[in-house]
This record gives C-alpha cells, sequence and structure tokens, in this order.
C-alpha cells in the first residue's frame, strides 16, 4: 500500500541535515541492521557508474552490509579517483561510529553530477544521524532521500509465512528532476522475514525485472541507481531458502508488490507528468519483443506528447510498434486499444471509430494502451508518463 | 551545394495541387524518368510500412521505374487493404496516362496517418501534372513534396567521370511535423551518369548509411519513408558498372555529398529546432559501437533540453554514452569536448575547466560534441537538434 510504512523488526533509519543545500530539511539517512540479516542489492546497468556503486558493489561482496549510508544533493558521479576516496571516507567513518568493518557499510548517492561529494558536512553530521536511528524512521528516511521528488514514496505489505504474518517496507526516490543533472533511482526494502541470501537476491532481480525496470520517465538511465532488499529474520516464520514453493512464491509476490507500488509512485511523480501511462503488450511470440514494443511506445517523444495533448493518436503508436526492433509484425493481427476502446483493427482504422469516442477516452488522468500482435502467448507491462511543456522546462530552464 | 537544383538530362519533373488542404500550392508531383535508366530506392526499415512503401517495393522488383508518383498530405498509411488498392489505382492512371505499364510507377505518399487516400482527386490532378513536366521542375517538386517543411530542401553537385562532367541532383522532404501523424523522410536524387543496377544500388545504400540513417529528430522512424536514385546514361562520361575504381569513388562521394546535405537540412528544419548539433564519437573498437554512443546522446531527452538551454551540462552526455549497450567503457580513457573545450578528461571534470567557459561554447547555434572513448580506431558522426517547447507544442497543441 502506497504511503504507508510499517517498522521492520531489526530495521532502524536515522536521518540528519548536511546544512548545504537545505537546511530545513534532512538530506542524509543512515540504515542500521541487526546483525544476521541476509542483503541483495541491485545496482545500474549503466556502464559509467558513480563511485558510491561501484564502491557499494565491492563491499557487498566481501560482507554482510551493517549500515546504508545515503545522501542527497550530491550523486557522487562523474567523480574519478577522488570520488572513489570521498565515498571509502564516509564508509569509514560510519563504519568507526557504528562499531563495524569499512566492508559493511555500503553507500548511496543522489544529486549532482560532477561535483565533489560533501565529505566534510556528511561525517560532521553522521553521529546526529546515527542518534536518531529510530524502528520509525521510515519516513524521515523517505523524505530525506528525495531529491526534487514532489512528494516521498513508501509501500508496505504484510504476508503470511508458514502461518506467521511478515513485514515487507519499501521507500524509494525518483526521477524528479527539478535541478538538471539529478536523475537517480533509489530504493531500499526491508523484510523481517527469514531468507537466505540467494533466494533473496533471486527475489530482487524478479522483482526489479517486473516493475523498477518496467518505469520509463524519458529513457535515461542514471549512473547511481540501485534497489536494495535486506532481511532481518526477526520474525519467527519459517526460514526461506529455497526458490521454490509456497512461501517463497508468496513472499516473493509481495516484493514485487511493494516494489511494484514504490516503481508506480515515481513514474506519477515524473517530471512534468500529468498522465499515467499504462502500456500493455500482448500476443508476442517472446517476452523480449514485448518488452522492445512496450518501451519503443512508452520512449517515443511523438506517443508522449500525444497522450499530453489527450490526443488518440493511434498513428504515432502504430508507427514506434513498427519501429522496435525484434519482431516480424502481422498488421492484420495486430489490435490497439485506448482505455479499453479499439482503435485499430484488421489492418486499420477500427470499424466505426470516431474521433468522439476515442476522444472522450482519452481525456482521463490514467491511460491504458494495450496492443496485441495475436502472435504468441508473451506479454509484459510496462509504465510511463507523457512529455509536457513542464519537462522542458523543469529540464531545460533550471540554469538558463 | 544547398538550396541548388541543376537539371539532369533525362529527368522530368511535373507538380500540380490537389486543391485539399493547400489550395494555394502544389501537394502532387510527378518524376518522369527516361527509358534506358537504372534505379534503385531504399525504403523504411519500419516493420509496419504503409502500402504506398509495399507497392513501390513490388513494382521495383518487376521493372525499370518510368514515374514517380508522390503526394503529399496524406501518407496512406495504417489503411490495411483499401489503403493497396488505392495506391496501385493511383499507379493504374499514371500508367494510362504515361503509356507505360503499371509496375513502372513507383508510389510515394507523405501525410496524415490513417485516413484514406484522395484517390479521385489524385487521378484528376496528374493530367496537370504530366503537362507540367519540365527539366527545371525540381524546385517546385521539392516545394509540392513539402508537409510542413519550412523550407523546400535541393542540393546538387557536378562530378568528373572520366573527364566529362555529370549532375547529380537531389531533393528531400523531412521531420518538420507541425500536424500530428505527419513524420516521413522522403528523398529523390538523380543524375546523368550511366551507372548499372547493381551499382547504383550499393552507391545508396552507402549514402543512405552515413546521411538519412545519421540524423534523428526525435528518434521516430516513419511508416512512409524512402530515398530513390535514379541514373539516366544522358551523359557521355564512361559507364560505372563495378563498385571499384576512381570514377566509381568520385561518383559515389558525390552521392553521398547530396545526401549528406539534404540530411543536414531536415535536420536544421527539425521541428521546434534551434540548435544544429553534430555528434562526434570516435577511438571506438567498432563503428556499431560508435553508433550507438552517438545515438543514444542524439536520442536523450535530457541531453535534447540542455542543448536548448545552452547549458554545457556533460554529466547528461557522461549518462547518455553509460547507457549505450556495447561497449564496456574505461572511463578514465573517456573524452568529451564541447565545439573543441575539453570538459571531461582522467575520470572526471577536466581540470581547470570553468561554468563561465563552458557556457561560451555552448552560446552558438552550431554545436559540436565530440566523444573520444581512447578504445579503437572506428569513429562515426550523427546529426541532430535540441528539444525545445516549440517540440512539444507542434506535437501536442495542434489538435487539441
Amino acid at each position: 500500500v502506497q504511503g504507508v510504512a510499517l517498522p521492520v523488526s531489526g530495521i532502524r533509519w536515522g536521518s540528519a541535515s548536511l546544512g548545504i543545500r537545505r537546511p530545513d530539511r534532512d538530506d542524509l539517512a543512515v540504515m542500521a541492521i541487526a546483525e544476521g540479516s541476509t542483503s541483495a542489492v541491485v545496482f545500474t546497468r549503466n556502464r559509467l557508474p558513480a563511485a558510491p556503486v561501484i564502491l557499494a558493489r565491492e563491499h557487498l561482496a566481501l560482507t554482510p552490509p551493517r549500515f546504508l549510508l545515503v545522501n542527497s544533493g550530491n550523486a557522487n558521479a562523474g567523480t574519478g579517483a577522488l570520488g572513489m576516496r570521498d565515498a571509502l571516507t564516509t564508509c569509514r567513518a560510519l563504519a568507526m561510529h557504528g562499531g563495524c568493518a569499512t566492508e559493511a557499510v555500503l553507500p548511496f548517492s543522489t544529486g549532482i553530477i560532477g561535483e565533489p561529494l560533501p565529505v566534510a558536512r556528511i561525517t560532521e553530521a553522521l553521529p546526529r544521524a546515527l542518534e536518531a536511528l529510530s524502528d520509525d524512521g521510515w519516513m524521515a528516511a523517505a523524505r530525506a532521500i528525495m531529491t526534487t521528488d514532489t512528494v516521498p514514496k513508501t509501500s508496505a505489505v504484510t504476508v503470511s509465512i508458514g502461518g506467521i504474518p511478515v513485514t515487507i517496507t519499501g521507500i524509494a526516490k525518483g526521477a524528479g528532476m527539478i535541478a538538471p543533472d539529478m536523475a537517480t533511482l533509489l530504493a531500499f526494502v526491508a523484510t523481517d522475514a527469514t531468507v537466505s541470501k540467494p533466494v533473496l537476491g533471486a527475489c530482487l532481480e524478479h522483482a526489479a525485472a517486473r516493475t523498477f525496470n518496467r518505469i520509463t520517465v524519458d529513457g535515461d538511465t542514471s549512473t547511481n541507481d540501485a534497489c536494495s532488499l535486506v532481511a532481518t529474520a526477526h520474525a519467527p516464520a519459517p526460514p526461506i531458502t529455497e526458490p521454490v514453493g509456497e512461501a517463497y512464491q508468496a513472499f516473493s509476490s509481495a516484493v514485487t508488490e511493494v516494489c511494484r507500488t514504490l516503481a508506480q509512485a515515481i513514474v506519477r511523480d515524473g517530471e512534468g507528468a500529468t498522465k499515467f501511462v499504462t502500456i500493455e503488450v500482448g500476443g508476442c511470440p517472446s517476452e523480449g519483443a514485448a518488452l522492445d514494443i512496450a518501451r519503443a511506445v512508452a520512449n517515443s517523444p511523438l506517443v508522449k506528447t500525444a497522450l499530453f495533448a489527450s490526443d488518440p493518436n493511434w498513428g504515432r503508436i502504430l508507427v514506434a510498434v513498427g519501429r522496435a526492433v525484434s519482431p516480424d509484425i502481422d498488421v492484420e493481427r495486430l489490435t490497439i486499444h485506448l482505455n479499453g476502446l479499439c482503435v485499430f483493427r484488421d489492418g486499420a482504422r477500427a470499424m466505426g471509430l470516431t474521433e468522439e469516442d476515442a476522444r472522450a477516452a482519452m481525456a482521463v488522468p490514467e491511460i491504458v494502451i494495450a496492443i496485441d500482435l495475436g502472435s504468441g502467448r508473451y506479454a509484459t507491462t510496462v509504465w510511463t508518463c507523457d512529455l509536457s511543456y513542464d519537462y522542458v522546462r523543469i529540464n531545460a530552464e533550471y540554469r538558463s
């Protein structure tokens, strides 16, 4: 459920203000993880990852993390060797205060690219963040990791494992990028269930592939994207150690649900977004083909500007489908529906379709574009938003 | 040279008005091709090609074309079986008037998607277009094929083949899409040189790959894109029958030059464009890698809005380079220059770079973004424009 943040036994968040950009609000958050927890993280696929991504990946391979250290306002990306040293310095400072190995701290940064990380400010603020650590710190942390998101994003569910309820709670920040260079998706999810590390990794990969990797605001992938999943084993539910069976399925579905809620909240809060758009592609010979088509439609500036205008412009959808590289398409079998209204069938505009009906179907803030190739049994869903004047204003005008 | 249209012996153009959208200007053009000419055409790679593309491809395989029939205002795309019949009807009418086989007519359409082709208007206007046929008809044809381009696009060069001058002239229409659904690149190039059909095809493939396929306004590929190259053999220059040797190289280079001029004119006239941007990617392990990176940068909405704002935002370029899928990148070897000014080197912002210098480098209408991976000898160039308020206005507001 969006906007809810249930405590997770074994997880505490503390936040503090670095006093740079926004003295009135926190921009540093620390997650303290109970000993005995397992953790998994998925990182950006961008080939030029930021320093904290490189370091977090190294640390994660060495030892189970005890702290996540998150700052907003500075991405520590495009900062070279200095950026690596700075990230390490902040991890070392937190490890000293927290009484753990430096490798047990994972750093995450979001904000401006190419500026040096404010290391001294971060190390000075760490004791305040640690003092603030609390089971109830999720919502404060959700606010602290925001850059120019307009709302904090949280989600939580409870699910029964072997008859025992466990909690899964997550927070995320998104693609609201009012200041140029700010573009990162960060998500932190935790549960009190007992889950082995390989199974936790499989759950997170599965969830991320179907949620965070199925949203697009503008088709760009940040240098800093990361999503973590921690299992504290504090609940008395039976352990999940194999990626099969009823308990695994229930847990994995619940993790995916929490991630989906967070991912959709990011799209709803996308830059300049006025529409929430679901693109459902079915009848494909493979899931890859469905995804290629869904992404081609979702990232088409022509489709996105038509959505902004509430214009039932199926011609632009047709062009984007035809541009997708994967499959050969039989146009006679292709159908396109806009919010349930068939606009394209039998190779041409649907018989009897009126401009009035089509416009009425689009004149709502949530739009489902359903595309069926009629050539297979694979399907996928992608979520996106429209392209408005405000997108250009937000990304062009701030520094002008 | 842009804006020039030299006559080509053996080629005549005639144009006429269909009297629908723009009674004040022509929107039908016919190219008459002398007997004994060879022709090659490259078509859109969109998997949902328009009816005229399907029919032109079929006709081209059967017999050497004697007429090209071009209408603007209606794309005859997304029109199903009716669209195929309509395209054939117009070819048949022109063949009857022109005294040739129906298969010797190639149809081309550009304009609104999903509306029936105005067949009666076209067949009525054909005699007027044929009466107007003239060696000097190139400029009038360049105007007739415009949809919402703001300037006609022509280019011509002369080149010496075996000591004899031959002429290469081309016209194009582009990606100015002020009315929604209008999105087609059409280009028609002709020469009086003598060139065998296979060599002509190779020349056109080579030229299109390096010119029309290296431009992007918004990353979408129309259902109707096509480019033709006709050789009339009217000049006394020696025939070119092999894709090797000095004469072939001279001719092929000249064709590429004509196409490059037309392609760049299309970008300069792109929707809402305020900047002409050249993206040069070098030091790559393969040409494919260079092209992936160049296209990722050229199509990034974040890079394009920064260009609109004259913002030297190398962080967004870095993100787009890292997103390109092909190569592994050694960030230490990567350099980025903006109009000759180094902004990124040794894994971070270039030493000594000032915001003032970077802004000054961007405050011009033509911008070169040079990206070098330092990891190979392959390079490529892509041309694009910025993303402005007018792009959104043009594509969102017209039908609202």
